[in-house]
């Protein structure tokens, strides 16, 4: 099928996805109409805007089916993350925090993309229809990933993720009814994990809409909150080890969460799920040791040591603390895990735990050839033998990673941030993390003074980040567009 | 084998080469004698006790050659670097300078490396003894690394630099004698730059003794000055480009500057060249385009924005201003070359220009494998068809030298140093450039204000960079100690 018609239809699909996204945009309409808030007349020309021309556009774009090649699957995902920032902007620019262009457009894209990074101030006392959207488009930005990492980028071969391929431990059922079976279960267990985070939220004393809005800035690994001081608001324990709960949940495995609610347990358990939770015990005891010695560890600091930890390891983003005041190891330490992210198939961005499995076992491998040049290794990912390729996808992912990050802090240098907001601001945006360091946008601050250059710089990394680099790059790539 | 016997033998060429360190010290000590420098009972009792003692060692360490193995290069090479810098380290402690014993280790490491980063202040009234010790360290350094990447890792597989053996054009030659010949030329042709550097430098208007140091900071790329202004103290445009021109002979491959000097061009350019060229154009002009527009450029300027990248692309480290106060993208634009380094087979560290070509190279085939999963693409450096596990290996270093920048990174973030100083000195160490970001180690500092900890950290750092990592990591794996 030739380049034109494949766009064609992408651009049909994303016009559905509109529709829908306009569908939802009467929940915070039907809050305003119920509670009094001001988001009745934004919410509404919103969802008639983008309902309106999404259907004519999705009129206009009819046509038969595509069969499903790898462009079309790139045009599609690289599209459907463009058009749903633009949506979902709408209306944090109409509605009452009356944002520019860019600030929505930022503010819209860092909530699909699940980062967190936010441009807005004085969240204490925004209109709740404003802050009920935020939560919504991570909430939406979680499933739209899950999606990507279960049942698209494994198939279209992208950074090693053909790791990932859900039938391959049984190859005797058919793909399509078990595509099926496992978004119904997806979705399923995605709402579970939601509901339970809100009972337990507002278990521990949060008020509904809190426990709602970060029940679904949780889950998804998102990270927006309803107050300026995000988790630090709360001040009491049993929140943040609620909180740390359901965002370690959010950066497990999909699949395994859903072989649990399931109650079976089939095959071996991604060894992402062990090197995962490891690595959060490991930084988090590496912090309390190397805490700097004037206050001694106590209940208290260990849970906000755990919390931050996992915040940035899930890539949520939420702050009990600003971790960049402990000095010492800790500021070196969060950058670092910033890039480390969740567990493949989850909502969590990042290198992703598998990549750094891969990377040690080829690093093992390789000093092992080193001692015999002639032998010849056998790649495993946990008890799977692998095809190098993949483990060199992976790789090749990883490069690109660091690629992306040094040229984005050129770029934000040009735009004429300092160093530290440069480097930890791209590192941020690729991982879809949300905070950065320092005193501009470190867990204490936001984005909002940044120019508007950089703004849209930041939202280019975010994408860039969540699509896994490769899968935007790849609309670069010439051999894409022959037939 | 037995290891034990590879151990012996190791032990016994160190101490060779140390009764040659031990010798090269009557160099200062006959300068202090004509001059009346400081230097002639301290260097007197360093020649001698290092002398003696390397002599007995010498002999104890007597035995059958060993045959080369892996083993045996990776013990001999790790061994050599680390004992030279205690050896070179001897007079820096017992001459005028007075070093103590970890600043003595410090600074002896980052000569013998061609790091070049200092932890000794007031430069212009230190004996000359002390600063024509510290050239020497850089100039036998720079000697090191070429014998390094010429002659032995290409044969130990290390990081990818099979790319590089010196036979492999011509197949019909016996190896060992053309290896005899080639380090023959190797030392002509270092030899031949380092008087060319030191009669340029004359030219335009050193004095001799700033010309000779100067001379053997600069072929090597190595960055020591005689100055704590480094080339800023010169403040002419000439001495600036005679620099330029010398650093740039230092990063680039010794094999083609060697068939220059034999007045013939044999076979294909090593790609590296024209890319190492073309980056350093590309990025001066980056510099000058994005320098914050309050002064215009001038020829002036432009001769410091191409010296200082120059500088810091060769992994050189003079500087001839302090960069880090231009603003705008000059810090993250000199943070990222800091990575970037010379080409295989210089006297330059940092990643090497092959590995980025590498790098680029597998990006464009896996972008391309996205867009045709089945087809089956030929990787190739230059015209050459290059096997991919070469090029896997070229990753594995890079990503070892990405994962090692973290582990020193929380490493100095532990010691206290702040994330700026911490990060831009793990790769300024890594890459052996010299100077790092930040009012402490930056081109306007020094490393003498760091503890302890943090400068013998550091000296870890310049070595693994210096050996590509993975040949002191490779001490590590128990595959290599099994017989």
């Amino acid at each position: 099928m030739p380049a034109a018609a494949e766009i064609r239809a992408a651009i049909h699909i994303a016009a559905i996805v509109c529709i829908f996204l306009a569908g939802t945009m009467l929940v915070p309409l039907a809050g305003s109409a119920v509670f009094g808030w001001a988001g009745e007349w934004p919410f509404f020309v919103s969802a008639l805007t983008v309902g309106l021309s999404s259907t004519v556009v999705g009129f206009a774009t009819r046509g038969p089916a595509p069969r499903f090649t790898a462009r079309f699957g790139f045009i599609v995902v690289n599209l459907l993350w463009w058009v749903a920032g633009i949506v979902c902007a709408v209306p944090l620019m109409l509605g009452p925090a009356q944002l520019t262009l860019v600030d929505a457009f930022f503010e819209a894209v860092s909530g699909i993309t699940t980062t967190g990074s936010t441009v807005m101030v004085m969240l204490d006392s925004t209109d709740p229809s404003i802050l009920l959207w935020r939560s919504m488009t991570q909430w939406f930005g979680g499933l739209g990933i899950l999606t990507l990492g279960m049942f698209l980028l494994p198939y279209l071969n992208v950074g090693g993720m053909q790791l990932f391929r859900v039938e391959s431990s049984d190859r005797s059922e058919k793909p399509l009814p078990r595509f099926v079976d496992m978004s119904r279960w997806m979705l399923l267990v995605y709402l579970m994990i939601s509901g339970a985070c809100v009972v337990a939220f507002m278990g521990v004393g949060m008020t509904p809409f809190d426990a709602i809005n970060h029940a679904m800035a949780t889950v998804s690994t998102g990270g927006y909150s309803t107050h300026d001081a995000s988790f630090g608001y709360f001040d009491d324990n049993a929140t943040l080890w609620v909180g740390a709960l359901f965002m370690t949940l959010g950066g497990l495995p999909f699949p395994l969460l859903i072989m649990l609610a399931q109650l079976r347990i089939r095959g071996q358990i991604d060894p992402q799920v062990y090197v995962f939770l490891g690595l959060i015990a490991l930084t988090t005891l590496i912090l309390m040791i190397g805490r700097p010695g004037v206050e001694a560890n106590t209940f208290e600091s260990f849970t906000k040591d755990l919390f931050n930890v996992v915040s940035v390891m899930t890539t949520t983003g939420f702050a009990a603390d600003d971790y960049t005041k402990w000095g010492g190891l800790a500021v070196p330490l969060f950058f670092v895990i910033t890039f480390f992210g969740g567990c493949a198939g989850s909502t969590a961005g990042g290198l992703k735990t598998y990549r750094l499995i891969v990377s040690f076992e080829l690093l093992r491998a390789s000093l092992k050839q080193l001692s015999h040049p002639h032998a010849i290794f056998i790649m495993r990912y946990g008890r799977h033998r692998v095809d190098p390729a993949i483990f060199r996808a992976s790789m090749v992912m990883a490069v690109a990673f660091v690629g992306s990050m040094a040229a984005l802090t050129v770029a934000l240098g040009v735009c004429g941030l300092d160093f530290v907001t440069a480097i930890s601001g791209s590192v941020t945006a690729l991982a879809n993390v949300g905070p950065g360091l320092g005193d501009t946008i470190g867990p204490a601050g936001n984005f909002s003074a940044l120019p508007d250059a950089a703004k849209l710089i930041l939202a280019l990394g975010m994408i860039l980040g969540r699509l896994e680099i490769l899968s935007v790059l790849v609309l670069l790539s010439p051999a894409l567009w022959r037939s």
